[in-house]
């Protein structure tokens, strides 16, 4: 072992958490998701959708921008300039740590 | 997007927290390490090393075991087979999320 960190030292619980992970890697692969959608492909509740996008705004790594379409409300989420380079970090020190990984 | 679970859906919170993923890579590396040494190359204090290796300890992915050696306490913690399936488990997913990003 060497003297240099541990690779899980430099995971951001804010964006390694399970779900978190999961929406900053759709919202990573697409310019910008609908609520509903996702919420059909992490197959979450509103209630925990909501919770979780809420920790990632106040970091600053999403937003959300609710408008009208057709009369129907929507809420569009965004992946943030500094949310990319947070799952990017993130993306890094998992690397780094399945590198590590024998077998 | 395939109809294929998201990958981040194949993680377990039990072994995907920070903490708790630094510990199972650790004695993934090692047969035992007793806990002074994990506390000191994960660089956490004895409450929360104990928090989590409880955590552990109830999910039946760790052991601990309490012995004096010279006198001194000390207490050996080991990964167990499921403790070492769920670890392989995380890897899997980690990989297929890794796998699935661009850039």
């Amino acid at each position: 072992m060497s003297d240099a960190n541990h690779p899980s030292m430099d995971l951001d619980d804010v964006v390694h958490q399970r779900v978190r992970l999961g929406i900053l890697a759709v919202l990573n692969e697409a310019p910008k998701a609908d609520f509903g959608e996702l919420r059909s492909i992490l197959k979450l509740t509103d209630g925990n959708l909501s919770r979780h996008l809420t920790v990632l705004e106040e970091a600053g790594y999403v937003t959300q921008d609710k408008v009208f379409e057709k009369k129907r409300p929507k809420t569009w989420v965004a992946i943030t300039k500094s949310g990319r380079k947070a799952f990017d970090d993130e993306v890094s020190a998992l690397r780094a740590l399945l590198d590590g990984i024998s077998g």
